[in-house]
């Protein structure tokens, strides 16, 4: 059965800077969305769209979602955010893309500063597995070059991921947890770092398998939310003194 | 070297309940502190203190802060829990008692909704040790038993624990991850599930060992808070085409 | 795709014990496979089969290997013991049931001594869901319960697993971590407490599901096993002095 | 109260290999005792000692264990691997460094190949800290560097560690994750990476603390080995059908 994957992108960058605009000519959003390799049924979603487009309608209905953010974090609406986050606990899956990191999402999700060392000087990046058993990790080899790109550097403020797949090593002489799984609630988070604006990261082959990859593995699993709160005893309980 | 100790208690409901007056007569805080076996200069600080006792110099001296807090967490302001979670990212020790589960500061540190099942019903609790190698476990036995407690269920909506030491089982029928250690930033936290204000939970030797092994645990690591922000490379970084 | 499916039963109970007899008439290996709601292929190997019915053959071809034994753990061959193990590394899924615990493949894969306490003694255990969000647990309530079953109790000698599932609630008092998942290698591992031989645990539609879920979660992704050993530089290395 | 640290070393290449005894004259396992800055009483035990110097009364009475091997992985007796399992899973710290992830006893401990990749080519590496609050990394900076190693490159073929405190970068192009925690039974187990024969390691200052750090992080928690096995109940149990 089809996926629901709404992906999102701030859509700034492409409209007022023209070498991203040369490399993404339909956004970032579209890159992604030609890159996916699953049966699924794809929605966008901008910042300048109305509700940014994550109206209640398209909440619900989303899978998975794709956030790609860097700009605007800060014009992101508290009320939105709030029901992203919801829809996380519920079910859906969510996958924060590089500046992400620094989204209103991710940081509420994570509950640390997000923060990071970073450099925009054509670093070479090479993503290394080390988790080789992930299903986000399916048809890679043991590592994937990127030529150029941004380079995030440790110590990345983040809890511990609950499964770490990939670490970069970077020519400037940082390393990253690239690739970072979590779980919140009932949904699943995975934190990719690759995908700076202005380069064609989101038409490498690799990096599209990875976010296909966790397309997949991010989707809801088939069942209902928790019930929480006062609790009749499943058993007796005996009398007290 | 003694370490420095906080101990927040909302305080209110041994000033409106008998019940809970008579169990804590000083206070929630003045138990806790009496059972603490740390070297430790102890302040308290309550939810009706001026900045809820929480001032700038209080924090930053703070190496350890434990919280109680239960039907007033709406109360704690914005502001005090935003210096709270600075502090805990900057490497101070956290403490969340029993319902401060739904406090504001371990909400926004964990990311979730934090919420669970409870039953106020004179349930026997049993706390099992699962991590046997923890050093929030010396001293104690293999579990240790509460003839009386509110109950809390799973699903308790948390992030995966980095360390579970504890789980319960309790006579109506449920188990509960009790004892959950995280790491934030430069900081600690860890949640301990036992303490509701109208049992003497505080007294309980092995509650007290607890949380004194925990703030031991607790106490930040001496080093430098992360340098985050535009990193110049440690290597040369070739020229790309 | 169907995935080859392998159950390996020690199978001995079955014809030495008439309520063993009774309960499971083909073995405890066909009830399993009864129970499978998975795309695969099945293949039965037992203990008094030629090589224990794990030949190079059926290795080799073995997507996940399910695996019940109990009273003759010794009699498993090292040399056998020590290729299933070889083939978890290279990405066969194993699902290690019950008393399994105490296998020589599920020891050797975890490095702990894999020990519990135990009682034969009809307790009723009730198995909750702490991951929510876990493959391993679609399709089930937030918890379920078996009217009657070996107690397996904490402290359970084993790594911290890399997922906890489940949760056991025992009538006797005491708490189990139930199902447990982790990585080795390029393989999945997942623990699954329930299935005592004397009670029809394996006919159990949530039991059942767990076990589906679990196969389709450890089947092995596709990719291949990574290169050790001594590896060319992929980045020029400077002269040292 | 002073820790009994012993320090195994193979003590091979210090006498055959002229470079490694112009830098280790007296042993790796002097230079790692002489960096030690921890109340402690230091015991030497080496391959060709007595039962490799691991006799029973010296493993009784040790708290943390520090490991150097390399070439003779495959003299030291299963027997001895066998006690020392034993006295971790009773208790004892377990520092692995650099080779020794290839020992007996590692391997033992992991249940995993632990199999990495590796060169001899004076790569430079930078130790990154990925978890400050860490007390392993206490004292230390974001990373430190090491003008000449061996290169040891991801995959490693390890459990994912219950904590991850250091990632290293390789001139040559690799990361690795170079310091790892686990929980083995009641003890506690580090890997530490480097400390090629060759090379000086052991008289770096940050190298030597890190070791000290890990010796504490290590040393036993005061408490009992569980007991395992046939176990009463702790609440009645109804009478079944």
């Amino acid at each position: 059965m089809a996926l629901n994957v709404t992906i999102w992108n701030e859509h700034r960058h492409e409209k007022k800077n023209e070498t991203v605009a040369a490399i993404y000519p339909k956004g970032i959003h579209a890159a992604i969305a030609e890159g996916l390799d699953v049966d699924a049924e794809v929605t966008f979603a901008t910042l300048d769209d109305e509700e940014h487009g994550l109206t209640d309608a398209v909440l619900e209905k989303t899978d998975v979602l794709i956030w790609w953010g860097h700009v605007a974090h800060n014009e992101v609406k508290d009320e939105i955010v709030a029901k992203v986050h919801q829809r996380v606990l519920k079910g859906m899956g969510l996958i924060v893309l590089h500046s992400g990191h620094f989204s209103k999402i991710f940081k509420k999700l994570m509950g640390t500063s997000c923060d990071l060392k970073w450099r925009e000087a054509d670093d070479k990046e090479r993503v290394w597995v080390v988790n080789p058993a992930h299903p986000i990790a399916a048809g890679l080899g043991e590592y994937f070059e990127l030529p150029k790109e941004e380079m995030y550097g440790e110590h990345f403020d983040i809890p511990a991921p609950d499964e770490l797949v990939f670490v970069s090593w970077f020519e400037g002489g940082e390393v990253f947890r690239s690739g970072c799984c979590y779980t919140r609630g009932n949904g699943k988070v995975f934190y990719f770092r690759p995908g700076h604006e202005t380069y064609p990261t989101y038409y490498d082959a690799n990096v599209r398998k990875v976010i296909s990859n966790a397309v997949k593995w991010a989707a809801p699993v088939d069942r209902a939310y928790p019930t929480y709160g006062n609790a009749k005893p499943l058993e007796p309980i005996s009398e007290k003194a």
